[in-house]
């Protein structure tokens, strides 16, 4: 039977190669590039990818791309998207000496967006959001994930599962729904903890598309031991645990969350050598955010000790107000190498496949049959452009399940 | 006699205030913000600008921007767009552990760069390097400055002078050319000093557009010294001092280029509290280039601190293949605040009336009565957005010389 559509005219098609999951270590290296490539798709999946010269098979329809490269679309694996408010009086406050945390302390920072974002109606979220999932799917991002965490009740953090949910209808890319459970309340901290794990943790297995439930590991927020209560009832929900964990201190939410088999731990500013050793021995993914390092200036994730260390790595862009206004998840990418110490090759890796690991997709991040057919044509015949270029973007054209979407 | 133009619906108009040359020390934090503001335009320049309700003129056009704020374009003071070839396989080289100056040593880098840029030719080169000017310009660069000195010969650099000069008109923007002694050549240095100083400034200083004259002061480049003897043959030309300093040793370069009166010295990485307090007490601007911190992983530039101790700060791309792949003077901008310590407002400052008095304009980069009519519409009431987005464009709408250009 003949495919839907052929691409030829490929100069290099890049992608991690076939194997299970998330790719560890130095693994993480290892890249497939097919010169003069083509690929074969239908009803959305690839049917065939190789050189152009093995193709013998038929396509009702056939683009030449002229000899530019190919890579899998992005998976942004870690976005605060909805929010309301801004945070630029907390940016000017920054840049004049003040800490994140200070601010913090004193009831600005995350909670001025939880009161900004609460007030807005689910209509006026999606009017504010759905420009800043545009702006990543224009820097490659092909599926993205958003989390909750900026509900002032468990009822409104309910509500905006539903309006993340909302959106995936209303863009080309992928929207993945996670609940966070993000700052305690100023008071009742047990009451909020026991909702959360009662009716809303219900609510959310029985919402069906909740990817994760992630907790804020932090000093100023929830202890490992209130960690693990959240995500022993998530699991009761079949629903998949990760944690932010080590941002500012390493107070053993790493330990936990891989012991609790987390799928993946995120931000590690603070890890050192027994957090790395830890995730290193588990098949939990370390995801680093080198938009917090350069908007905070606080240390970077150590990103190459971790894949030396045996880790899978992921990255994201952790778009949010006050720590990370990032609107590119391509920029994410280029980051990992300039900040965390990434090589081009392991980056990519960590931006496609491992980061779908993350949202439990096997179905995306690479190139091979059966897979979705999610894929950037780059402005360059060299895939290495996709990772070297920073500042403007290095995509010509997005592909989403076979389709050419207008970014 | 009405004006040409008069543009409405401005939330903030954001201007550094009127005064003669670069705006020094704290005083670069010193913004004009005025609410609900109106511009108006005749013949590419500002007739008149204020609150909207105290305009009482006519005008034969009008613009409404529904409430979003307006600053003036951004100048790039310091860019290498011109080049052919690439440097991917440093990039991949570096991000396994080897260093920028050991690449450099080792015949590879800038060397390969200047290799692949005297075999193209002046169309060659103009194809390559107008996308790289469009991206800037998309990133609200309404004047942009362009160096040669990737040819491999004094006569190929006058030739690339010329094709830089030639892009002036096949962009919006303003592209200002500068020369730029670059590497000595690998023999005959005091031969190549000789033919530098003799016949190309004299063909230079007779083109007549030639902003400046740049000399790399680097161990592996030029001395002082030498350095010197280019100044003053520039000089005899009219043609002003400018100079790459600092970048990875401090040699004195600073210090030589601040007594002959360089318009900047740039780069500023290794320098310490003497180069900072000779800068302090000069006219020279302190060029910082926060591209070249983040992609070579090298100590950001004392923006900061040359601020308290009263210099004068622009920032810009530094974009060039090698050591800063930073396609956005926007993002330049909102770097210099995370790597160089600046506020919002003096970043603001740092990329207008700054760059502007690096390359000698007098007629930009603030909007008052009498200036180009360059300025950006943000996508946002709020000025303040425009330092602080990363990976996405904050920029709604580009006016030059009071028109409207697509980017």
């Amino acid at each position: 039977m003949p495919s839907d559509l052929l691409v030829t005219g490929i100069s290099q098609l890049v992608t991690p190669p076939a194997s299970i999951g998330a790719v560890h270590g130095v693994r993480m290296r290892e890249l497939d590039i097919i010169a003069d490539a083509a690929i074969a798709i239908s009803h959305g999946r690839i049917d065939w990818v190789g050189a152009r010269t093995s193709w013998n098979g038929e396509a009702r329809e056939q683009i030449d791309l002229g000899g530019r490269a190919v890579v899998p679309g992005l998976v942004d694996p870690h976005t605060h998207a909805l929010w309301g408010g801004d945070r630029l009086q907390d940016f000017e406050a920054r840049s004049s000496g003040l800490g994140y945390e200070e601010i913090l302390a004193a009831g600005g920072g995350i909670r001025s967006t939880i009161q900004q974002t609460t007030r807005r109606s689910s209509e006026e979220l999606i009017a504010l959001t759905l420009p800043r999932v545009q702006a990543l799917l224009r820097s490659g991002a092909t599926t993205i994930e958003i989390k909750t965490g900026y509900g002032a009740s468990p009822q409104v953090e309910l509500t905006m599962l539903e309006t993340i949910h909302a959106l995936d209808q209303l863009t080309p890319a992928a929207i993945m729904a996670t609940l966070l459970v993000h700052l305690p309340p100023p008071s009742d901290r047990e009451e909020y903890l026991q909702q959360m794990t009662g009716f809303v943790m219900f609510e959310a297995g029985r919402l069906g598309y909740v990817r994760a439930v992630d907790v804020f590991i932090e000093r100023e927020a929830w202890s490992p031991e209130e960690a693990r209560r959240i995500f022993t009832a998530a699991g009761n929900q079949r629903i998949p645990a990760r944690a932010h964990v080590d941002q500012f201190h390493a107070i053993g939410g790493v330990e936990m969350a891989v012991e609790f088999g987390a799928r993946s731990v995120d931000h590690l500013e603070a890890s050192g050598a027994a957090q790395i050793a830890s995730i290193a021995a588990s098949s939990t993914v370390a995801v680093v955010l080198p938009g917090v390092t350069l908007h905070l200036g606080i240390p970077a994730a150590p990103g190459r000790t971790l894949i030396d260390a045996g880790a899978a790595v992921a990255v994201g862009t952790d778009l949010n107000p006050g720590s990370s206004p990032l609107f590119s998840t391509q920029m994410a990418m280029a980051l990992s190498v300039r900040i965390n110490g990434l090589t081009p090759s392991e980056a990519l890796t960590a931006a496609t496949v491992n980061a779908a690991d993350v949202l439990g997709l096997t179905d995306r991040g690479r190139l091979h049959r059966m897979q979705r057919a999610d894929f950037l044509v780059l402005d360059s015949s060299d895939w290495r452009d996709v990772v070297y270029t920073m500042g403007a973007s290095p995509v010509a054209r997005i592909f989403i399940a076979g389709r050419e979407v207008v970014a």
